[in-house]
């Protein structure tokens, strides 16, 4: 019977894929590695280290004590067998929204609130992607004063949603430049030339889930439940690198100079603020990166 | 010697075209039509209500007393020539930058500020794209409460950077589809799916020219100096339609319902707002409409 492995669950996706990027980017210490995902996608080879992984279908069998368990294969199957596995001695990381608001589980960024991950009883969850860059780009500035309030517009990239969503935006832009019918699947509308106000379905006040998500889970990675958080996320077309224009309120006034000073020091983030030379963050520049780009 | 004519200076741009397209709608009343441009576009023929229209080169003595003329080929030709014409007894109705915020010339939006019109001096200036949509989204509310804050990010299309700009786009789009090089001329970046946080240039306090209008033109238009306002501009891969994300802090609670109502009967206003049947304003939905979508 093998050792304790490093499993991920939805291995064929878009996140899968980038988590065995980054695993090997990082050279992180991995001796066993489990790939898992759907029966649709059993059996596919993934490429990793040098090494063709085959792809197994996920069953609950497939994991043992000790195991951490990387799940990105959606709010229902985490929901379904997360606490299982958990009770079972599995450490199990979900990057679903399954647990993100259980008052069981921490809420992990690891930019921001790393020791959260020690209280953990078997699961930690990641929060949505357009939160995660929203506190890594503030946390920096909560050292030297208390947010009060916070109002965000979102410009989210098309492969938040996924492959085909991203696919499905390159064919919209293809077909509506040569005069061609679109097809529509993955958004509520067309995304090719558009910008749509509506990220995953409409909850309480008729702000969207991927709004409240925003509210909610910044609230519990900052541990403030006061914050005042209003945000409009919005889909547009881009591929990769999702853009937020953020208006902050502090307890007390700071300078310019100082919130610059503080924030170039933030973990993770890379300044790039120099306007006057058309240097700033970018969409396309963020791609591929585990990086917050962050400017005026 | 010939009647006061309405003069149309910039005749071939994309927003002269427009200017014929919306008077031929509106079925305008005007019995004689000038249309003028630089002198590279001088002899175009342009179709007007059945007409074939000549274009003539701009020149200073085209005009006579009189006649209106509706500007758009630039500020610095709106600067050197307007108060000459003025005071030849020619109205000018101006959409470039150059006179908005001088203090001797109003400035206009139909839907809200109509009687500024009347103490023109011979000038009359129309504000930036941007700000129109914003304040005749706003003015209906504005009869049940003061505005003391407003904060808006934009998703601005890029027609709004003429004719050339929107060619670069759809080429750009094609160009990286396909994997080839792109050419970058009317934009600071690639604007392709990509979102740029920079329209027009940089200036106090790095925020950019553009943003400084929506400032600037909304508190003269709303007639209040104290109002705050901050401003993020982003250009979006979209052909036409800009969108905004609106926060705006009042001097009295309202309910949502009382807000909706006043500015379901807004002036120019177009209020969808279904969300739960996926029904709300959309960039590609605006094209063409003499209209402001609005939606929460």
């Amino acid at each position: 019977m093998p050792g304790e492995s490093l499993v991920i669950v939805g291995a064929t996706g878009l996140v899968g894929r980038t988590f065995l990027k980054v695993l090997d980017e990082r050279n992180f210490p991995v001796e066993r590695i489990k790939l898992l995902a759907s029966s649709k996608s059993a059996g596919t080879e993934i490429d990793f280290k040098g090494d063709k992984i085959s792809v197994a279908e996920f069953n609950i069998n497939q994991f043992q004590r000790g195991d951490i368990a990387l799940f990105s294969a959606g709010a229902q199957l985490s929901k379904e067998v997360a606490q299982t596995l958990a009770s079972n001695g599995v450490t199990v990381i979900d990057n679903s929204s399954a647990w993100r608001m259980d008052s069981s589980v921490p809420l992990v960024v690891p930019e921001v609130n790393p020791l959260d991950a020690n209280w953990n009883k078997g699961i930690i969850a990641n929060p949505n992607c357009s939160t995660i860059q929203l506190v890594v780009a503030l946390n920096p500035l909560r050292s030297i004063a208390s947010i009060n309030q916070l109002i965000v517009a979102s410009y989210q990239a098309t492969s938040g949603a996924g492959a085909s969503a991203l696919e499905e935006m390159k064919q919209q832009s293809e077909d509506v430049t040569h005069g061609r019918d679109i097809s529509i699947d993955e958004f509520p509308h067309q995304i090719a030339f558009n910008v749509i106000p509506q990220i995953d379905v409409f909850e309480d006040l008729d702000f969207t889930k991927e709004e409240w998500k925003l509210v909610n889970e910044t609230r519990k990675i900052f541990d403030d439940q006061n914050m005042l958080i209003s945000a409009t996320c919005v889909r547009v077309p881009v591929a990769y690198g999702h853009s937020e224009a953020i208006h902050i309120n502090l307890d007390k006034p700071i300078s310019v100079q100082e919130a610059k000073h503080v924030m170039s020091a933030g973990q993770g983030l890379t300044v790039i603020d120099n306007p006057n030379n058309m240097e700033y963050p970018l969409a396309i520049n963020a791609e591929g990166k585990m990086m917050y780009l962050l400017g005026e």
